[in-house]
């Protein structure tokens, strides 16, 4: 258990060794903007070669200091950098910020340094934050641990959001966006090769903190996955929206790409399936990551889609609602007795939804006002915009509009109600102020209150889908490699439904095995070594003779020795056939930081083509197995499509919880898992075939 | 012919009908504004209750007037429009701006009275722009023709960008934007009810005006196919970027929803294929638009996309390059012996591209400069970034980089660079005026980059691929009803290969047509009125044998007058089977606006679920074909998929031109055509089930 990063966050006392006497310098700057934004603990210049820093009483050492330390910034060179952390360490500072840099983002040489910084603050009860990092930032008690200068150009109060970046540069740019977009930052963190504090432990301390009620995140990876999840948790369970940008590649290991599960992860894989899973927003821009995160001030998170959207131009209108089914909101009807007394009101109105009042109405606000009011009150909408385009801005209508949204406010308190405006940004906050999100691109309004609902959702649902008990009788996974009826013994083990089958050794076995199964049978050779039993003709499907069963025996033998004349051969596999039903598939990834994680996809080429899969972490319940199956784009083929019965979704969720249950259990033995096909029927669903790879076998 | 729209962009004598004194109200705000803005044409203010308006002489009627008018504006309440209208066509007016609302827009009604205006202009030599509209603006000659009062809050000079909108609302949101972004524009015009002048006769005026280089339209929809062909042809000559916000649906028709490919056309489907000919860029957003007008004013457009990402953050090099993949740029690596040139410069920068020189090169941006320089001189990219964070705007670091850039340009005075910093919009225009695009989101920076290719690339290939001639032969579709074989019959004369058959009357015909054929054949029931055969056992395949043959004629011909007793029964059809190649699928829609359309997928219940399909307008010629192909996500299943052999893609491409040529040739007559599969081998390619339904079939 690390001690509490609060001394990081909200020192009393700080020392800045290598304080400059310079305000402008890197190792100065901390200084003079602290002392500039009245920063109420004490300031400790280390400085042997002066008495004063930048008017304030310099000591010539960490040691020297009357007093405890709760942060110390460390702005020397690399080469003193190591002694100076450990001076740290000896005096009992409770907290550290490394900005030197020189370490492991330099090769080899800097790893070892970095090793040494990690051993010094591990074996101490000191935190330390960095090396290589732009420090932190709290705006509500002026402590600028920071050299970043966007900082002290901060005009915006401090609000309710934290954000918390792996890169300096970035996260600058993040906190420079929100700026420009009047959104109040308390916190900022940076977090830099992470010798001890993450990305993980800083989310985690926003989504614990009183002070941040929305938390924005970058990061290039993620290297330990309990924290990361446990911190997304919190926030989830919190109520506290995460946006998250996650850039680059995780890699599932070269030996991985043997199984098509592992070909199919796509470099992202497993951090969709983390963010899912937490709901997490994932944003793909800094805009859309600003533009998401001011959004969320506002507090409203929806737990619907359905959206009414009020508009002053009908082709706006036209345009939210494209938008609208681009991000997965529902743009209902308004009820029919709506839908009259807006045609009452506005005879010219569209009153459907969106509802175009048009320009004309804006001769008598007061119809406007009733308009939305109605529409509001007897819509039943989770949200709702209003597009106004240059009516608040323009000096013929501003003030009847300013009037209008502020009578409207009154009426609704609650509603979320976004604005839509087209004027220039310093007449939004008074908009803002009355609690009307305001934006100005038709499109990006409804993509905001998707996400709003996104968060609506994840809070609704929680972490409610807990894993259940794993089935008993669950065997484990061998550390050897296992022929196919080896892996479906293992996979049934867990409750994953196979087909009728049989192994055999002999060609009177396999007759035996025939007539047992009474129909058409599946002949594959088995063996250990081989995954790729096609590539030789190593399956004979639909043989119905007992001819043909005992030709095929033998020649399946046969055809294993030449081809593979090193392997293993078990024997023969006689399998029942599979009937007609879905083709789906399913597979486990073993991920170095995050472990197993699930694969759904429907079967077949297209899979490949269009990468139409889903991934989850292990363990999860039957509830994240469902909104895994709902999130294909192809779900359409498993219910009765083109007249053909619906598919067992119900049989097939149960499968991908307990193959997740199956993979948590064996997360130290198993490499990857591929089910492919797993056949859904009308009633019940089936392995066709299984490769398990152990984890020694690489 | 019509006369020229200049009268009414570039008017030098402007009439206000209903020009009000008071400069706030919708009549006196053209007199007030282009007063204000010195509009050097005489004004004359139309007002039989006042001697003067606003100052200036005003004249009880048109007819008054002792000069020819440009322009006339009617700002009078809907029931003396008309009369209006017709008084200044009378005398001679040339154009006339429509303020007026009340009419198509408002119902019944107003349908009627909009057409007498129409018949008023059409009758006349006057042209006219609205009705409903919110007139136009020409920003050099300070003509405001318009009572939108966003144009009153102009300070942007006027450049080289044009905007026409249908809808006034619209149209003024994006002008407003691109004011906020700096954006000159020099003309803005919207054209409301489009009673004359449409959208498609101002982008023809843009493409043909020397002033203006960008254009930039906004419509719900097209009446006139060939007039916006024809003016974004012109554009797309003279090299002239368009970009387009299309909303809303096109119809297709109630009764083509029989057809397989009318289901699938979507709602956009024909515009898709409109802008995807003449090279128009679609924008999703109103920022979007913008951003890509923004990037087009700097006038270059390269005709490749390899991308070159220089970064002083790793991460966002990380986040460029991710977006370099979603919008298609190629972040080729550096030449081997620049990475060697640049490690060289600066031990600890990423060299393959991105190229992260890291915030460490602040201290000398000379290294920066010189890093730079050698990737520019000799990466031989066709486009730039340099990610410089808020360097440009630090007051540390800010004359350093205004110097870099200044070096670079001069240095680089025809490259493509574009800037993506961190500052506050004041700061840019320094840098626009060294013709660098300057950004502030790195993603975005990319986008914006792949929209210059985008035109660089339509530029390029301008309308290369015009239509060959129609092949020698080619029938007619008849205008009624056709069975499958007489459908193939037509599509083989455009030479779209069909496999062998015969069309047999009788059991003997058909051991005769089985025999000829030579192994087994495919049978399947001949009606004009029968287009779903599956459904009651209409087709048969495989069938192999004499006595087969002989059954399967009877079973057929008496399923069918069982299943539809109603219908013409024409015999059966013998047919060769097809070889195991791959199904692709083509059809033809026929628009009312735009007539027919092609479309290609490839075959499967998958074209229905991810609607991997493309159309084209019809004809076209052999290169539009290849890119149809080339857009089909899994494009890839056509190459040497899973070991297979390439498909025959020349043949498969020659067949949708063909289409293309027999839609246009006989689009009176098509209602839609469906070739559903078609069947693409190693060599060769077959239809083996179509469909036409002629138009009087509706």
């Amino acid at each position: 258990m690390r001690l509490s990063i609060e001394p990081l966050l909200k020192p009393k006392s700080i020392a800045v060794i290598g304080g400059s006497n310079s305000p402008t310098r890197i190792s100065g700057r901390p200084i003079a903007f602290s002392k500039k934004a009245n920063f109420k603990g004490t300031i400790y210049p280390v400085n042997p070669t002066r008495n004063t820093v930048q008017g304030l009483t310099a000591y010539p050492g960490i040691k020297d200091i009357p007093e405890n330390i709760d942060c110390a910034i460390v702005a020397v060179p690399a080469d003193i950098a190591i002694r100076t952390v450990r001076d740290c360490a000896d005096v009992g500072v409770k907290s550290a910020i490394i900005f030197t840099s020189g370490f492991a983002e330099m090769g080899k040489g800097g790893v070892r340094a970095q090793e040494e910084i990690s051993e010094i603050v591990q074996a101490s009860e000191m935190r330390a934050i960095g090396p290589n990092c732009l420090g932190v930032f709290n705006n509500k008690i002026g402590w600028y641990g920071t050299f970043g200068n966007s900082f002290d150009m901060t005009k915006v109060p401090p609000g309710p959001v934290g954000i918390v970046a792996q890169s300096g540069a970035y996260g600058a740019h993040v906190y420079n966006v929100c700026q420009q977009r009047r959104i109040g930052t308390t916190y900022w963190v940076t977090t830099g090769n992470e010798v001890d504090i993450d990305v993980a432990e800083i989310i985690k301390f926003f989504a614990e903190s009183d002070e941040i009620k929305v938390i924005v995140a970058y990061a290039e990876g993620v290297k330990n996955a309990e924290r990361i999840c446990q911190a997304l948790q919190i926030a989830q369970d919190a109520k506290k929206p995460v946006i998250f940008m996650k850039v680059g590649t995780t890699s599932v290991g070269a030996k991985a790409a043997a199984s098509h599960t592992a070909a199919l992860a796509g470099m992202d894989s497993i951090y969709e399936a983390l963010f899912k899973q937490y709901g997490v927003y994932r944003a793909q821009t800094i805009e859309e990551m600003v533009d998401i995160t001011y959004a969320c001030q506002f507090g409203h998170f929806p737990t619907g889609r359905k959206i009414n959207l009020q508009t002053i131009s009908g082709g706006v209108g036209i345009q939210m609602a494209d938008a609208a089914y681009t991000y997965g909101m529902d743009v209902a009807p308004m009820p029919d007795n709506v839908q009259k007394k807006l045609k009452d009101l506005i005879p010219f109105a569209a009153v459907r939804n969106p509802v175009d009042f048009t320009a004309q109405a804006l001769n008598d606000t007061s119809l406007i006002k009733k308009t939305i009011s109605i529409a509001i009150e007897e819509g039943y909408y989770d949200s709702h915009i209003i597009y106004l385009a240059s009516v608040a801005a323009s000096p013929i209508t501003r003030v009847a509009c300013s009037n209008l949204l502020r009578d409207l406010r009154k009426n609704f308190p609650d509603q979320l109600i976004a604005l839509c405006i087209n004027a220039s940004h310093h007449l939004m906050p008074e908009f803002e102020k009355l609690n009307y999100p305001c934006f100005e691109d038709p499109s990006l309004t409804v993509r905001a209150l998707a996400g709003l609902s996104h968060f609506g959702e994840a809070f609704r649902r929680g972490f409610s889908s807990s894993p259940p008990q794993a089935p008993i009788g669950m065997q484990s996974v061998p550390k050897t490699l296992m022929n196919e009826y080896e892996a479906k013994q293992i996979l049934a083990s867990a409750e994953i439904s196979i087909l009728h089958e049989r192994l055999v050794k002999s060609a009177g076995d396999a007759v035996a095995a025939w007539k047992q199964i009474n129909g058409p049978v599946a002949m594959k050779i088995a063996s250990p070594d081989i995954t790729h039993k096609t590539d030789f003709g190593g399956v004979m499907l639909n043989v119905d003779t007992e001819s043909k069963v005992r030709k095929t025996f033998r020649s399946l033998i046969e055809r294993a020795r030449i081809a593979r004349p090193d392997a293993q051969i078990d024997g023969v596999l006689v399998a029942e056939m599979a009937g007609n039903g879905i083709e789906t598939m399913m597979g486990v990834i073993n991920d170095p930081v995050f472990g197993p994680a699930v694969m759904f996809g429907l079967g077949g080429t297209f899979v490949e083509i269009y990468k139409d899969i889903t991934f989850r972490l292990a363990p999860f319940g039957i509830d994240e197995a469902y909104r895994m199956i709902d999130e294909i784009k192809a779900r359409a083929i498993l219910n009765s499509f083109r007249g053909r019965p619906k598919a067992d979704i119900d049989t097939l969720a149960h499968a991908l919880t307990n193959l997740s249950l199956l993979a948590h259990a064996n997360a130290d033995t198993i490499e990857t898992i591929d089910i492919n096909p797993f056949i859904v029927m009308p009633k019940g669903a089936f392995i066709v075939d299984a490769v398990i790879l152990p984890k020694s076998s690489a």
